[in-house]
């Protein structure tokens, strides 16, 4: 599994050709997870070891990408904190009864988080048992920025103004807050790896919406915690924080891999960072819904921004898109292949 | 007028103290304003110039902004060109037969459309009338990438894969529609200039969702182009593309004033762009939530951030919310007047 292409690209390692998964690739735009959600809904397929599994499993086979990933929702945390979490498909993600004080922090069972998802240790072990050695699984997380925006919020939201809301009144509870979180996506991902995930990504989707010194004292900050006291055995550490200006922090981190949104230049990240870590990314999912001429022109680009040199993972800038064609994933995919095997011979 | 603090500090010319104004300062966080918006709709606010005159003004006697910005909304262009426009409180603006192919952009009626924006020149002359010498005047635009977003998504979007679906399968399409809309921005922030405007400023709200090559060809380039064609008479042109990562391209352009958003430090964009350019921004909206000994602090980072020199514009890095306390905001402006003034003596 070691000498797979996303561990060897994580690792920054030569490969033949530039491995590529896709963020949310089990997820609704492939028919057969459809089948699986209409008899089940979304929280019980992520507690249910069985079908966590085998949609983990779908789109290796189907789309063909080099990792699998563990299908789950970065609000398992906090729902196993006790928050009660209902995922509306038209609203996204629901708690009905969010964190809105410091006296509210006091409701979250802090204690047994991680038993309260052995769930996913057992999902972990079926899927890779369903993978047999084909591709290596990686393991995901939500970062406590993110997580606490839920928490608090209640849900999606525009302008974050109940979070930054807590962040600005109640800066104590917010980091008590963030600490605790912190503390549990350790412990997390800790049992993810030991139970044989082979790398871990953390997600921190909403970063992108914070000034300067609060993006560093709110959420950065916890995403370097987190990653100075992972045991990750050497599994690689995916960081994922989108709308970042500079990737110079994250570069600095403890961490293997470097994910990118699309609005950034690949080849821009990568002269800012040096060679200090891989980067993963970054077409702009809406790419997937253009015709595949453009698609393919879109490849080229991204594969000539990072240009040479190992350490790229091909993935989309953000999770795809439930409208997106199987036929434009499954070429995406085969382009990746294709094109990067012609560069990455025209190198060695 | 030429004096004011504004206009000197959009030329880059020294000024005892930083001026400010707010987007959306003429807004839903004034009860005066709500007072006016129980008894008539949005739209007709914006085309009743007795009643946008007047709530232009609010601000300035309220709050004691150093600008006016013309009370108005970015979709008069695409309504002006006979798309029906409903603002829905609870979801924005909603165009209910929006463009979704080539054929559509036929329906659109580009001749004419600065004369049916008749009443904004009107709404102009009895503002300036009504503001009597105390502070400029701002008109205002949206930039072309913003307006065809609403346009062929038909009001907010999350995504943006039906705007980006057309820039994707049909470029040329795209290209006809922004540069209809290019045309159009001109002549209208011609006219508003001709009616009384004493700077004007062009929102590409949206700039942020695109790609780097995507960004320029679809967003940046017509900005430019408005830039260049514009007839100002020497009044300055403020351009605002929200969630760029650079501001380069920006600072090359023939404008004066460089807005920018909250996530982005003024310090470190003044540095990328040398001195071409005056600098707006940038404080998160919702600091204005926050206790008034926070909002001192972060105005107090901002002012430190642009540093000494001149062309610094205090606002805030998007509009002000609906939610923030009248109070707040008079302190903010309070807070930019006094500090702000012991930070030019220190330079001075």
């Amino acid at each position: 599994m070691d000498n797979s292409l996303f561990l060897k690209a994580c690792r920054r390692e030569l490969t033949e050709r530039t491995p590529i998964w896709i963020m949310r690739q089990a997820g609704r735009y492939l028919p057969e997870y459809q089948a699986i959600r209409k008899k089940t809904d979304f929280m019980t397929l992520c507690k249910t070891p069985e079908l966590a599994s085998e949609v983990t499993v779908q789109p290796i086979d189907i789309i063909g990408v080099d990792a699998a990933i563990l299908f789950s929702d970065i609000l398992v945390i906090p729902e196993a904190m006790g928050m009660g979490l209902e995922i509306i498909e038209s609203r996204g993600p629901v708690f009905s009864d969010p964190l809105r004080s410091t006296r509210d922090l006091d409701r979250l069972q802090i204690e047994g988080v991680t038993e309260r998802l052995g769930y996913v240790v057992e999902a972990i072990k079926m899927t890779n048992e369903k993978l047999a050695g084909r591709v290596p699984l990686i393991g995901f997380s939500g970062a406590p920025w993110t997580l606490a925006t839920y928490m608090i919020e209640g849900g999606s939201s525009k302008n974050f103004d109940r979070a930054k809301g807590m962040m600005y009144a109640e800066p104590e509870a917010m980091h008590r807050l963030l600490q605790i979180l912190a503390d549990a996506v350790i412990e997390y991902l800790n049992a993810k790896i030991e139970a044989g995930c082979h790398a871990v990504q953390i997600f921190d989707t909403w970063a992108g919406v914070l000034a300067p010194n609060d993006l560093e004292e709110f959420s950065l900050r916890y995403i370097d915690y987190i990653c100075a006291n992972l045991k990750t055995g050497g599994a690689p550490v995916i960081v994922f924080a989108k709308g970042m200006r500079s990737y110079k922090r994250i570069s600095e981190m403890d961490c293997d891999v470097i994910g990118v949104d699309w609005v950034s230049d690949l080849g821009k990240v990568k002269q800012e960072i040096g060679d200090s870590k891989a980067l993963q990314g970054n077409l702009d999912p809406c790419v997937l819904l253009a015709p595949q001429t453009v698609l393919e022109r879109e490849v080229k680009r991204i594969l000539d921004a990072y240009g040479d040199g190992p350490g790229h993972i091909f993935n989309l800038g953000h999770g795809i898109l439930p409208p997106t064609p199987v036929e434009n994933a499954k070429f995406l995919v085969s382009c990746v292949k294709e094109l990067s095997i012609k560069q990455h011979k025209t190198v060695i």
